[in-house]
């Protein structure tokens, strides 16, 4: 190992960590995972648009856990909120659905957003980022079959203007991050999420919803919906499994580098609604259904699977949460829920 | 042809057009070739950050020729500017060189700027859309071979980050034409521009500089230098086929679609460099130098063509200028240029 690569490793122990758009599923979870470590202080920066106190309202009174409501489109907050940090997980971002709906606020939080966070790292000497992408930066359509390696391509072909934004928004996010690392060697680590799911789940994010919805009309002695035949593939990823590879990302001496953090094993639909049958002790029947006229679903060409070898080699990482357990997992916490709220 | 089809011609006779961006190479060209079809004004939008006076100074006392000084970060210019426009030529952008440098600017002028001419568009009810893209939305690196068509997927391995934010910053802009077009029916047409050189071409773009620098080295008596072993493609487009392709996409009734706009025949840095070498009747022979290490340089993986004709079937467009005839213009202007100038 060379002291290059030595230098690009954070100790998290005694470490100051700051987590932009901690209000979140992926947020609160990496919070947790980082209070494991040692960590001296957490920094929960959120504007609370969409974030929610309740994602983070387990860690409230906790010593080392701090909040602070700042927003991305102000560098001067971001200036303030960096100084003294070791560290910046860079989770803040508007997704496919806000392109579509709101997409100013989400041109500038998505890149103008990310060099704001950049240029408070570089003048605050922050020691390394981990940047949330996605593997929306492989795209959508026709081209996405077989394994999507970190070396490929952006398909665009056929994909909804939200989808096709979206994605390029990601691509440049982590382009910027390369460039601040190569004119002012600011380390950092670009994680491709795949769709993650998980207990703290919000209904914003259309993939992983789907378990959710599924969920709910078996629950109301509805028949589940296939969309299509039941055959396309999603590759989702547990937020616990998320929230280790943040931790390893910081930790590992990986730096200028993008890797796929998917779950176990991809899985098609049809599968995915047998599972919640299964917990639910269910025999409704799927109910196939081809979509209305109009419909917005980011499809693929193809069985596909998003492998993490590189995940494995670079951070040490990978998912140990199966689709059957983390299933179960979100389900016993939205039953929890249900019963702990008044109806 | 239905009659949603024909909505989307814009006849340009008595039309008021505006060209954003207009004090540059394609710019000035764009307007000669409206002036030529009978439009009643054109409005010539610059900020002269780059664009110059000099390049718009023939069109000095026009009556038809309006120059306006505004900027696209600055939505009230665009809201004053486009009112009563029927046409906007959107050709204002950084390139590559301008991501590298000065990253923060070509974020704006390239995303945000084209958020807020497209808005203005809408406002004042514009019919009509061009937006300047380019052939980078293919991207770079080992992924560039054969033929690149209009469905194909942005390459980005192995490419510098300011290319690769380049490309991913025009696919944002043809996204955002595409929403609007979704959302509000504003028409538009997307010309993918491949390196356009001609007369008047200014020193910014790095492959169009390349027969300069050529030409430049030959009359000093220096042997031109082939990067390489001068095998590399290039696939150039005259300046005066790109302005007529702007002008058949106002005309024609394509909307919602994005074409190549590419020269007759790629070519390789070997034959420009003879076709240089002809043009100046010099026996010099090229010397092979490879690059020196650190060099910034926008490879392909193998030969490639940008094929056209999904111009020439939506606009009725297709080159006319050879690099034989297209590199002798150019040549000639800038000889003209020399002896015009006290030295």
């Amino acid at each position: 190992m060379t002291d290059q690569d030595k230098r690009a490793s954070l100790p998290l122990d005694g470490a100051r960590i700051l987590i932009a758009g901690a209000a979140s599923l992926v947020g609160s979870h990496t919070a947790d995972a980082l209070l494991e470590t040692g960590v001296k202080e957490i920094i929960l920066l959120d504007n609370f648009a969409f974030g929610t106190p309740e994602a983070i309202a387990h860690l409230e009174g906790n010593p080392r856990v701090k909040v602070v409501r700042g927003d991305l489109m102000r560098l001067p907050d971001l200036l303030v909120a960096t100084e003294g940090v070791d560290g910046v997980l860079h989770l803040a971002a508007y997704m496919t659905l806000g392109f579509a709906q709101t997409p100013w606020q989400a041109v500038d939080v998505n890149i103008r957003g990310v060099q704001n966070m950049l240029e408070a790292c570089r003048v605050n000497k922050v020691r390394k980022v981990v940047f949330a992408s996605s593997n929306a930066v492989y795209g959508y359509g026709p081209g996405i079959s077989g394994a999507l390696v970190e070396q490929g391509p952006f398909h665009s072909a056929g994909a909804p203007p939200a989808a096709i934004l979206y994605g390029a928004s990601k691509i440049m996010g982590e382009q910027l991050c390369r460039q601040y690392y190569q004119k002012f060697g600011l380390d950092y680590v670009v994680l491709r999420y795949s769709t993650v799911y998980g207990e703290r789940q919000h209904y914003r994010a259309a993939n992983a919803l789907y378990i959710m919805e599924t969920y709910d009309r078996v629950r109301r002695g509805e028949r589940p919906v296939l969309p299509g035949d039941g055959s396309e593939t999603k590759h989702f990823v547990h937020v616990s499994d998320v929230a280790r590879a943040n931790v390893a990302a910081f930790q590992s001496n990986a730096t200028d580098v993008a890797v796929n953090v998917s779950g176990p094993d991809p899985i098609t639909t049809g599968e995915l609604v047998r599972l919640v049958l299964e917990y639910c002790k269910s025999d409704l029947q799927p109910e196939i259904r081809p979509d209305p006229p109009g419909t917005v679903r980011l499809t693929s060409g193809g069985a596909f699977h998003i492998p993490h070898e590189l995940a494995k080699k670079l951070l040490g990482w990978e998912p140990c949460v199966s689709m059957r357990e983390g299933v179960a997992r979100l389900l016993a916490w939205r039953e929890r829920k249900e019963v702990a709220k008044p109806s």
